[in-house]
């Protein structure tokens, strides 16, 4: 058999698991141009609960008792397309199937022999290169300057902190426990990390840590940990808006300290992304990216979570913070 | 006698008369290199609220029991300093005083001649710089696109209005009277204008007035009038964040819808600035600006207020909406 899961319902608040509906079919018949892939490895990822509703955004909405996609690693077991091979590995936005045809289009073959196959939904894909495109882009760090990364214990932001410290950059992680704390100290050299959930006043907490102020602060999850970023933040600071997990599952609109004050008093910039608004430097992206990986500058956590049948759950898992960097499910 | 106005108290909210206080004084002795200055016009502005705080902000707080000081028109009418003649008008950062002296640095000789003295305030002054230079360095304008203004009856936005129309876009105001209304559309040439005070529905009405929505936010106001704008942002729409005179006046923290899945889902960039930050190109500003008033493409309204005794009251109703275009007093 041949499993597929479908949005079972559009979430009201957090999702649960009777979102998700597992179906099961037949292995599809693979015409000819097309090929058929074997699903290896499934990213999970927070910005999916956007298109879990119908709200108009820059991504269309995941229909109802359709298969969901994310990024996929599939293996190619069968091939009537020139272009592939079997036993090639792709990369490519598919559906949540065990197995299923493609007709080859917008697949990017990967290569095992130069980087695990997961890499390539992280810090070789579109992890890497949010955190890549997003610092650079938007945060335009110079060297001496002071980071702040929220969420920096997951995939993007542990990523966001090692390419500042390569940049020359004073960087300071926040994330949600103890152990993530010292994980973004000894694993990725951040200079100082915050536990949020042990801190009681953020903002001092913050100032503390940032003596000559914040001039960038990547922000993967806004809410009351933001405004303690934003009250430190330095005349011309940039703030790079990349998530809001803290904010993805409210019911009612999220309301907070308005942000213009500080905007106008500081010259502040503030931009919100998604990575595709940067395609046309991903070629450069990655090869900076392959670079450093190869030279041993940057470091990668994958929490890797074995079985089709538990990807529902490893997604619900990100809102718990569950995930040491990228969240993976291996099939 | 010579009358000067001090801070007499740090507003605690809305300013108010007994916040400011008038001495006399001497004539000043006119030393070499030094020249004395006859107040003639005197500009009033909401930035200078913020001023009267204590609180860490882009410019140096007024001082208690000193003179307030706000951009000046003057003659000279005694001149100990080569660069000046008696009769010359000068601009410039200058005391809240009838008479005064100054050395002469940062002095901007102007011509009566060439525009109303009072312009120099206005359109040819900050008011008009901090209107050109925000609109198109930040919200970056290309022909055809949607610009809304708030506040547009001000000195700022009725001129940030005529230069979005004079770049070929499509400009909607929101002001707060019928009169204004009027005034924006007829005088200035708005495509246009909404006056909140009397509409139920603003998200409703701005969608309403802008079919392919908005993609250029000039803010001088913040709060809720902002959220209705915020709602019909477009993507890689951009947010000039000018003022917000609305939240001036908080005694508590203003808050509100939080904006970063807005940010996130529209790729829009947020900005604040002060007209300072684009000195280096005020030269190219002014010089853009003369030659658009000389073509008689740019209008400009003044509030005039006569008789130094009442530049306190002038400042004050500035929070009122009491102004038409710049507020100014004459002396």
């Amino acid at each position: 058999m041949n499993k597929t899961i479908l949005l079972n319902n559009r979430p009201n608040g957090k999702p649960q698991e009777s979102d998700f509906k597992f179906t099961d079919s037949d292995i599809p018949v693979v015409n000819n141009g097309e090929v058929l892939l074997k699903t290896k490895y499934v990213s999970v990822d927070p910005y999916m609960r956007g298109r879990m509703s119908d709200a108009e955004s820059y991504i269309e909405p995941f229909q109802l008792n359709k298969p969901i996609n994310s990024g996929i690693i599939a293996e190619v077991i069968e091939s009537k397309n020139d272009s592939f091979t079997k036993g090639d590995f792709v990369s490519g936005m598919l559906d949540w199937k065990e197995q299923q045809t493609h007709n080859g289009k917008d697949l990017l073959k990967v290569d095992a022999d130069k980087a695990p196959l997961s890499a390539y939904l992280g810090i070789l894909g579109m992890t890497g290169l949010t955190a890549y495109h997003g610092l650079t882009e938007i945060g335009k760090p110079k060297e001496g300057e002071t980071i702040v990364v929220s969420g920096a214990a997951g995939a993007v932001g542990s990523t966001v902190g090692q390419i500042g410290k390569i940049l020359g950059c004073r960087v300071i992680g926040i994330a949600g426990s103890d152990e993530k704390v010292d994980m973004l100290k000894s694993k990725y050299g951040f200079d100082a990390a915050i536990n949020y959930k042990t801190t009681e006043d953020m903002t001092k907490a913050i100032a503390d840590a940032t003596p000559k102020g914040v001039d960038v602060y990547y922000d993967n999850v806004g809410g009351t940990i933001s405004d303690a970023v934003h009250a430190n933040i330095n005349r011309f600071g940039r703030i790079v808006v990349c998530g809001a997990i803290s904010l993805y599952n409210s019911t009612s609109l999220p309301t907070g300290p308005r942000i213009e004050p500080i905007l106008i008093k500081k010259s502040v910039l503030m931009q919100g992304f998604i990575v595709n608004n940067f395609s046309d430097k991903f070629p450069e992206g990655m090869d900076q990216l392959s670079q450093w990986l190869k030279a041993g500058k940057l470091d990668f956590s994958e929490t890797i979570v074995e079985g089709f049948d538990n990807i529902p759950n490893a997604f619900l898992d990100l809102f718990e913070g569950k995930n040491k960097g990228k969240m993976i499910v291996k099939v």
